[in-house]
């Protein structure tokens, strides 16, 4: 069979960053479009990728993923079994909460493969409660770091990305500030037929390795948390900025729109949005300004193919 | 103002057992119809109550609870303000997953009390993912066992039903068999002018003084999760009995129908459905003679009043 005929299958599964829009407790603009059904709710970013149609790779098991899963045929049990899923593995960038409580969901008796950086392994390894996936059917393995491995017929490389640890592991009064030390990653996938999907949903700066995955990326899928690096701050929605959080903003003289300009491929999607983003609403300055740029602004349910 | 015009409201955020109705591995027949539409989904069994339908008390904290809320106005921060919730205090019934995971996605400095059963403030208190909700913002109350408490509003007493540990705090290999040490409660909860609610979503067995409180019910909702105690294993769909998972079932001589059958209160829900329980299909036998019953199958969103 030619090697041409095989496509990678991206889904992203959630757009939105930790809380989702609507979030439970906010009001902000966004919010209350997506409750009224003006624009679409999105759940907490995770995406499935497959080379087959068949397995399924999951990127971060979101605390919304049981919705998830119930709003995608593809990831369906299929009728005529009792039990069962495609999920062969899944996949996770960081230790935060929207990217690992999904896992409790998964606590069903099914084999799958979970692979995460040293230090994500060790948040789950703390908290007993993820000990209801029985580690004889749920292995837990460490990604190695820049080297590439196979899982389900994909081809990944996770690399370290600047971020933080996650809040709920911070020190009190701590500002833990900058970390490096591999807690957050991104995604290169591929196969061998296909081109390469880049995934970083959380990125405090670049570097030069990112900048050179970015480049060799058909498609890129990146942190568009927030405009403005105060913007929670200015919506009275929280005290923290952006770099805080350990994200850069899109917009201003080192924000991800200027430095991704030229590197970024065509298919450029801004993804794991916050509710106080204001490219979520579709009339505004912002949205037209990254569209104009060329970025797609990340939906539930979107699926692209490589 | 007259006390006869205060009721307490009562909403079904959920209605399904662990996994809920679709569960994302399952292709039972009541799964695939769920998927299709044809009957209604089933989020994980919770309740909102309120006094006065501004304050708002969540029993239990399912992992579905971000899409619960979103799905229920009265539970939405008002228009007008940037950040808030009529979210005053959640109590836990148990420490299982499907209880308590949802604590995860109130985790936006929103200030609340959380109410458990001291084996299950242990679980939160060993599991540092639970940090996520700031001690100073969200205390966590030990609910006294058998002794009236109030919680905006709402009088409320817990009462010790035989049950069984968490699933995944269960040692290795171990049969725990039933415990009667207070990891499951039932509540019961009025307000003076109303009537009484008494919720038991899991219950191993009765006893004297669960049936005194079972009479003393204005509206039962009870541990409807499987209709025969062997019908997970007769379904290929897992290895364990009702009695194994601390659940009574709903037939035979020593099931839920015939031993409520004269105490339950007139106005009596079947909650915390499992993916296989026939009384999920709207044509069964089974949905028929629990009908028959005067039994109410709880669907999400309903709601009554007290």
């Amino acid at each position: 069979m030619p090697r041409s005929s095989f496509l990678m299958r991206v889904i992203i599964l959630g757009s939105g960053a930790g809380g989702g829009v609507p979030q439970w407790n906010s009001a902000s603009p966004a919010c209350i479009l997506a409750r009224a059904g003006t624009i679409p709710s999105r759940t907490q970013c995770a995406l499935a990728v497959s080379s087959d149609g068949e397995r399924w790779v999951l990127i971060n098991a979101s605390p919304d993923l049981r919705q998830q899963l119930a709003a995608t045929p593809a990831l369906h049990p299929k009728p005529g079994t009792v039990r069962g899923s495609g999920i062969a593995a899944v996949m996770l960038t960081g230790g935060e909460i929207d990217a690992i409580a999904g896992l409790l969901t998964l606590r069903e008796r099914h084999a799958f493969v979970i692979y995460a950086a040293p230090t994500v392994l060790t948040v789950l390894a703390e908290n007993q409660i993820f000990a209801a996936l029985d580690a004889t059917l749920v292995p837990r393995r460490a990604m190695p770091s820049g080297e590439a491995f196979d899982v389900a017929d994909l081809r990944v490389e996770a690399f370290a990305v600047p971020g933080k640890v996650p809040l709920f592991a911070e020190r009190d009064g701590a500002d833990p500030g900058r970390s490096e030390d591999g807690d957050t990653v991104g995604l290169s996938i591929s196969t061998p037929g296909a081109g390469t999907l880049v995934f970083i949903p959380g990125c405090a700066a670049l570097n030069a390795d990112i900048r050179a995955r970015i480049r060799a990326a058909d498609l890129l899928m990146f942190d568009g948390t927030l405009y403005r690096d105060d913007e929670m701050i200015t919506a009275g929605a929280g005290l923290k900025t952006g770099a805080r959080m350990g994200h850069m903003s899109l917009d201003g003289p080192g924000g991800t729109l200027a430095a991704l300009h030229d590197i970024a491929p065509r298919r450029r999607v801004l993804i794991h949005l916050n509710n106080t983003n204001p490219v979520l609403l579709p009339d505004s300055a912002e949205r037209h300004h990254v569209e104009r740029q060329g970025w797609i602004v990340a939906e539930d349910g979107m699926e692209f193919s490589l």
